[in-house]
């Protein structure tokens, strides 16, 4: 299998090597990935500016593509020009940090698995509860056999795979959960600050400490200790309400 | 009616002036938005850095808030922090270009509402057509008495109206069509450069030249001179596959 490998937290990070170093063992990885942090740039592209690219040598055995933008520039620059027939497999992560609810929207590394099933390719995002001493290499081991497992599945056209790890507690991950991503809101916080010359600024964070919703979501299963996953799609029609309002009339002036 | 208003474009693009012009005829019109460009931002967010804001006064009758952030940051602090109660609709717009298809997923304007949805507030999104000479303010009375009807039949929680209105030929638009989004890809383009020190370097650039999807869309709607209307959803779950998946049985390591 040819395996295109991405992410959003840059080329240098824990995630991506670790990634890199287990699905290597088995396939032909081809990595193409941020130069720098590009954590929270959701699905943004690079439109007003050119982007820059070179060869990239981490460590032996891992090299790449340090792309200057985004995780979604990286994957069209790959598909369109740098990588010369199309990958089996797009795999974005491993994230810092879990992609869970809400957070997709805000996701880099989901954006671009996006981008990888708007471009026509199969595409799994991988992310990892952020904690102290975060092991990525045993997050990579469970990954894997759950992306050969849905590989071996197939993917279908327009249809990215989101997998959630949780916190490698003694016993954890107890399993795998197939399930939705919840779309309850975060539990956020604005700190107003002033700055040394007294002028406003704020500072977001947030968590999720809600688990309220009414059926089983990538939450619950993080929460539980499962890994979670979610299968996505980026056609955003509500096509329930698309049918209610077929009938609405509007007079223009 | 309360609206806050913003944008993708900045808080002194004419788009959102003329928005602002025409609704707070009728409406207490709040204005939070972006300091500067930011067009292909999608659903970023800032949290590794402040975001300043500061009152801004831009023509008589028109003052509000410039955010040096992106959309989806001037939801979350208007709504969170800055506006006391919470609006009754929140329009993004008018946006120097459309946003239809997978545009959706890059695009500020629509991540703003989306932003504003996720905290519970019904939104509408509004973009136009690029072409020389645009009459914003043409596209605004065009805009109104759409976001009028909508928001007297009233917009579930959860849900965004994108509205589109196509370039203003004559005659043009006809009417309105509730439709859906194109899942279709641009027709891409990238074009390999080298900088004066021998770097290479690409730019995106891309149309939508692809009438292809096999149903009546956004798309089709804007190239037949209408106004298209999309109700949109933030929850990217494929449910189709999940139930499929629901089988899906992985044995861990």
């Amino acid at each position: 299998m040819r395996v295109m490998l991405t992410n959003d937290d840059g080329i240098y990070a824990p995630g991506i090597r670790a990634m890199h170093s287990v699905l290597a063992e088995d396939w032909d990885v081809e990595v193409i990935a941020p130069q720098g942090v590009q954590s929270g740039t959701s699905h943004a592209i690079t439109i007003r500016h050119p982007v820059l690219w070179h060869p990239t040598k981490i460590s032996d055995g891992f090299e790449g593509t340090a792309v200057e933008g985004t995780p979604a520039d990286c994957v069209k620059l790959a598909l369109h020009h740098l990588i010369e027939s199309p990958p089996d497999l797009v795999v974005s992560g491993i994230n810092a940090g879990l992609n869970t609810g809400v957070h997709v929207l805000y996701s880099g590394t989901v954006a671009a698995a996006m981008e990888a099933a708007i471009l026509g390719r199969p595409a799994i995002a991988v992310s990892f509860e952020l904690y102290r001493d975060m092991d990525f290499d045993a997050a990579a081991r469970i990954a894997k056999p759950i992306i050969a497992t849905i590989a071996k599945r197939g993917i279908p056209a327009g249809c990215v795979v989101n997998i959630n790890i949780p916190e490698l507690k003694p016993g954890w991950p107890k399993g795998v959960r197939v399930v939705p991503m919840s779309t309850q809101n975060m539990d956020e916080h604005i700190e107003k600050r002033e700055d040394p010359y007294g002028r406003s600024y704020y500072w977001l964070s947030g968590d999720f400490q809600n688990y309220g919703d009414p059926n089983e979501t990538d939450r619950h299963a993080i929460g539980d200790g499962y890994v979670a996953v979610t299968p996505l799609q980026f056609d955003m029609t509500d096509s329930a309400r698309l049918k209610m309002w077929s009938d609405l009339k509007i007079t223009l002036p």
